[in-house]
C-alpha cells in the first residue's frame, strides 16, 4: 500500500467520525470561522452558554449536579465538530465514548452525592501525543496510523482520576519541532480568526479547538514554544511548565531519550484561574508517584499567596524586553509589550529594561540540539512509509545534517548548564542594582502576531526560554492593529533572519491578529508565574470567565 | 618534563605541607591507625575531645562563644595531619589560610554577638572535586596539577557563607569511576582501621578523613556508590540525595556533561544529625539561586516530622532484600540486613521481603552508560599527560569499548525512564498487596564488608539506585566476624561475577571490617530517609554523638 492510501483511508476513518447532524456548510470566502457556533443551529442557547464559560465555572456546577456531564460534553462535542469542519483541528474524535463516560459519572454523582475528583465531568481535549488505551497516536506520521495504545499517558490516567471526560485528540505538525500544524495525514489546521493565519504548533490542533472553544482546557507540549505560541496565535493562555512539575511520561513524542532540552506539557486556556485547576487537579493526584521524572511538590498555595500580596501591594519588579539581540519583532508585538509595560506601571509596580543575557548564544545551543541526531529519529519514522518531510520542518532539520558524536552532546549539556547559570548570575547583579527580587519577565514570545501560513521563521523567543527551563505563561494582550501599527520605516536589521521576518510584516494582512507576550519566571516558579500573568490579565481586561 | 616528575612534585608538596610538629612515626608493621591521635601527643586532651564531638554538638558550642573556630579548626588540621601519615587520603591540605579564616570568623563572634550561620567555624573537608578559589583541584590527574582555580564551586560559597572553615581536599581514584581509591599522582588510601582494606571510593579520601575523625564532616559525591560505599567501608553514615537537591555547579568532574546518570554531591558523617545539619545548612542557603540544577525544595520539615511520628508509633513500612539477583552478598553483608530486620521488627515496625525488580537490567544499564564515550574523556585527559590508567579503572572502561551512537543514547535515556516507571508499578503493587505505603527498602550497598585492595568487583548495588536516581543513606550496621560469618557452604553462583566476589570471602581477613546496609527511599525523600536511618542507628545503638 502506498502512503498516500493509508493517510487518505485514516482521514477519511476521521471525517466519517463527524456525525451527519453536526454537519455545516462553510462558505469559501469567510475568512473568521469563529461566530459558526452562533450562524449556525448545531449548539443550543444552552449549549453555546456552555461553551462560552469557563472550566472553572463548569467544574463547580458539575459538581453540584447543576449541570450534568452529559449535558457538558454534549455541548463541546459538537462544538468540537464544528472547530475541525472550520479550521481541520481533530485527528481523532470519540463522542460515543466520551458520552459513555459522562453517563457514568453522572451516575456516580447521582448515587454518591459527590463529584469522582476536582474535574468531575469536564471534557478536556488531548494533544496527539497523549494516548489513550485502546485509541491511536499517529502524531501525523502516516506510518503510525493504526496502531493501537495498550496503555494511557499518566496524565490522562491522572486526569481520568480527577474526572475529566476525553472526546478529542487533535493536530500537530509533523515531527513536533515546527510552529505550524501540517502533516501528510490531516494536512494543515487554520486559524480559527483568520484562515489565512496559522494556529501555531505544534500544538497547534490543541491551540485553534480552545481558541474556537470547541475545548475548554486543552493540553499541549513545548520544547521550543509549541504551548505558547500555539496559545499566543489564538489568544489564549498557556502556560510552559518547568521540566518536572507534569507528567509526561507514556506519551507518544519525536526524538524520544533526548533529554538535553526537555519537552514538557501543560495546559491551554482560556483564563489562568483554568489552568491554575488543571495544574492544580493533576499535582493532587501525586503524578510522581507514577511518573519518576515529576518532582514531589504539590501545588504551593503559600507561593501562590505570597504572589498575590506582593501584587496586591504594588510591588512587584518586573523586567522586560522587546528585542533578544537576534531579531526585532513586528511592530503589534513591540506594542504589545508597551501596553503590558504600562498596565504594570500603572498599577504602581516596577517595571525595568531587562537586558536579554546572551539570548543568540542560547538560540544557537537550542537549534542544535533540536538538530543533534540529524534528523535520524524523524526520518526513520517518515521512511517506515515512504511519506515526504513536510518544508517546514525540511527547512530546519535535514539528513545532510551531521549527527553530533557523543562528547558533543556531553558538550552542549554543560554549555547549557553553564549558560543558566550565568543568566542566574545575570539576575542576581539585577537584583542587587536595583535592591528588589526579579519576579518575572516580560518578552516577545513569537516576533510576529499570528502568522500567515509558512511564514513562521523564528523560534528564538521561544527557545531561549527552553532552554533556560524557565516556567513561562503566554498571556493575550490585544490584537495588530492597521492603524497603530505602521510598518517599522527606522528597522535596521541586526541579522539576516531579522531582515527576514521583518520583511514579512503587512499591517493589512495581519489586522485583527492575536498579540501576546510572555510572562517568564524563574524555573518552577509556576504559583508565581501564573499569579503574575492572572493579574496583567485582569488590568488589560483580557481576563473574563466567560 | 615526564608525568612522573610532575606527580612527584606535587606529592612533595604536599607531604611539605605537613607541618614539622605534627608529625609522628607509624610503626610498619601496625594494621589499625585509628588510635594514632591518643597514642601520640600531637594533639592534646581538649583537642581530642573536640574531634571525638559531633558537628551538631560543636557548632552549639561555636556559635555560643564557647569553643573558638581557632580551637576547633586547630584540633583538625592537626587530626587530618596525623589521618593523612596513616592512611594518605589528602590531595591538599592548608592550614593556615583555615586558621586565618577561623580567626575572622571569632571576630566577627566577638564583635557582633552571634554566629554569621548555620555552620559558624565548622571545619569540613573537601573532596578533590570542590573547587576554592585560589587552591587546585587535581583530581588525581597528573595534567590538572597546578592548574588554579579561578572561582569556587557553588558549594563551597554555600558553605562559606554559612560560616564553614575549609582546610583539606581529600584522594580520589583517578577517574572517579572506581569504589577504591588510588592514583598515580597520590598512591593509594587505605582503611584506617585496617591498612591492608580498602577506604572505599571514589570519595575515598572523605571515607577515610572522617573515618579517623580527622574531620567530622566530609563532601563527596555518588554517581555509583561514590558516597556510600566509602561511608560503609570507614562505619560512617553518607547520604546520597537524589539530583537537583544539592548544588553540583562548578564543581571539578569526570566526563563532566554527562546526564544520563547524574553524579550527585552529598554529606559523609558520624551521625545522621551531622549529615542534617548539613543538608540543612546548604538549603537554607537557597542553592537554587545560584545552580540551575538544583530545585527550589527547602528542607521540608513537615516531611522530617511525618516520618518521626510514624517511626515513633511503631507503624512503619519496609522492604529489605538481601540478594540483587546478581551477587550474593557475603555472610557479614547478609547477617547485617538481618540485623537491620531484626531490629525494626523488634521495634515494632512491618519488615517484609522487597523483590529487588530487574535489578540485573539496570546494572547493565548503568554500565553501558558509563562506558557510553568508551573512555574518551578520561584517557584523553591521562593523554595529556602521558600518564597510564589504574588497572582499577582499566579493567572497567578503556578505549577498545565502542562509543555509543547519539541515538542509542537516547535509547539508553528512554530505557532508564520506563526501568523507573516499572519499578514505582512494582512499589504500587507492593503497596497494594499489603495495604501500607512502602517507607523505605533495607538493602546491601557493596556485598563485602571493607573490601580487600583490588578486590572490588561489583557496583551492582549501589549502581542500581543510581539509576533509579532514589535518596539512600548508609547506615553503619556491625562488624565483621569470623565466629559468627562463616564461609557460605551452600553457595552455588548465580553468575560468573557472584563466584569472583564469594570467592574473596576469608573470614580471617576480613575480622573486624565494617558492615553496613543502605536505606533507600524515593526520589527527593531526604528528610524522610533520614529520619529512617537514624531511628536504625539508635535501634542497632551506633548513633553515638561523640
Amino acid at each position: 500500500m502506498i502512503w498516500e492510501d493509508t493517510a487518505g483511508a485514516e482521514k477519511a476513518r476521521l471525517e466519517a467520525s463527524i456525525p451527519q447532524e453536526w454537519r455545516v456548510t462553510i462558505p469559501q470566502d469567510v475568512k473568521s470561522t469563529l461566530s459558526l457556533p452562533q450562524d449556525t443551529n448545531v449548539l443550543t442557547e444552552a449549549e453555546l452558554r456552555i461553551t462560552n464559560a469557563s472550566a472553572t465555572e463548569l467544574v463547580k456546577q458539575l459538581g453540584a449536579g447543576q449541570l450534568t456531564s452529559v449535558a457538558v460534553t454534549t455541548a463541546f462535542c459538537k462544538r468540537a465538530a464544528l472547530a475541525h469542519q472550520a479550521v481541520n483541528c481533530l485527528h481523532d474524535f470519540f463522542p460515543d465514548a466520551a458520552l459513555a463516560r459522562a453517563k457514568e459519572l453522572d451516575q456516580y454523582l447521582a448515587e454518591h452525592g459527590k463529584p469522582v475528583g476536582p474535574l468531575h465531568g469536564l471534557p478536556i481535549s488531548l494533544k496527539d501525543q497523549l494516548r489513550v488505551k485502546g485509541r491511536q497516536t499517529h502524531m501525523g506520521y502516516t506510518a503510525w496510523i493504526n496502531k493501537v495504545d495498550q496503555d494511557s499517558s499518566v496524565m490522562v490516567d491522572l486526569l481520568e482520576r480527577a474526572g475529566a471526560v476525553f472526546y478529542t485528540k487533535t493536530s500537530v505538525p509533523q515531527s513536533l519541532m515546527v510552529c505550524e500544524t501540517i502533516n501528510n495525514v490531516n494536512g494543515r489546521t487554520v486559524n480559527p480568526r483568520n484562515k489565512d493565519w496559522s494556529c501555531g504548533g505544534s500544538s497547534g490542533g490543541e491551540g485553534a479547538i480552545v481558541g474556537f472553544r470547541g475545548a475548554v482546557l486543552g493540553i499541549g507540549t513545548d520544547i521550543g514554544g509549541s504551548i505558547r505560541v500555539p496559545a499566543a496565535f489564538n489568544f489564549l493562555y498557556g502556560l510552559r511548565p518547568s521540566h518536572g512539575r507534569l507528567p509526561y511520561a507514556k506519551m507518544a513524542n519525536s526524538m524520544e531519550g533526548q533529554e538535553t532540552i526537555h519537552s514538557v506539557v501543560g495546559p491551554l486556556g482560556h483564563t489562568v484561574a483554568d489552568l491554575r485547576l488543571f495544574v492544580g487537579s493533576v499535582l493532587s493526584q501525586q503524578p510522581w508517584a507514577y511518573d519518576p521524572k515529576v518532582i514531589p511538590m504539590p501545588w504551593r498555595q503559600s507561593e501562590e499567596e505570597a504572589a498575590k500580596a506582593k501584587i496586591a501591594s504594588g510591588q512587584l519588579t518586573l523586567g522586560y524586553y522587546e528585542c533578544d539581540g537576534n531579531v526585532l519583532p513586528h511592530p503589534p508585538i513591540v506594542r504589545g509589550v508597551k501596553t503590558v509595560v504600562n498596565a504594570l506601571q500603572g498599577a504602581g509596580h516596577n517595571v525595568l529594561p531587562w537586558e536579554p543575557y546572551e539570548h543568540p548564544y542560547a538560540v544557537d545551543l537550542a537549534n542544535k540540539v533540536y538538530a543533534s541526531d540529524g534528523g535520524a529519529d524523524v526520518y526513520g519514522v517518515l521512511k517506515e512509509s515512504g511519506e515526504p518531510a513536510i518544508p517546514n520542518f525540511q527547512d530546519l532539520i535535514n539528513p545532510s545534517l551531521p549527527k553530533l558524536d557523543l562528547n558533543e552532546v556531553w558538550d552542549a549539556q554543560l554549555k547549557k548548564w553553564h549558560y543558566q547559570m550565568a543568566y542566574l548570575k545575570a539576575m542576581e547583579a539585577f537584583e542587587k542594582k536595583h535592591g528588589r527580587e526579579l519576579d518575572a519577565i516580560i518578552a516577545p514570545i513569537t516576533p510576529t502576531a499570528a502568522v500567515r501560513h509558512n511564514q513562521f521563521k523564528y523560534y528564538g523567543y521561544a527557545t531561549a526560554i527552553n532552554v533556560l527551563d524557565f516556567t513561562s505563561v503566554t498571556v493575550p494582550v490585544t490584537f495588530a492593529d492597521k492603524g497603530l501599527d505602521k510598518v517599522n520605516d527606522t528597522f535596521s536589521p541586526l541579522t539576516k533572519m531579522d531582515e527576514a521576518v521583518q520583511a514579512e510584516y503587512d499591517p493589512e494582512a495581519y489586522h485583527g491578529a492575536p498579540v501576546a507576550v510572555q510572562i517568564i519566571g524563574r524555573r518552577l516558579t509556576e504559583e508565581k508565574t501564573l499569579a503574575i500573568a492572572e493579574e496583567i490579565g485582569r488590568l488589560l481586561g483580557n481576563e473574563v470567565a466567560s
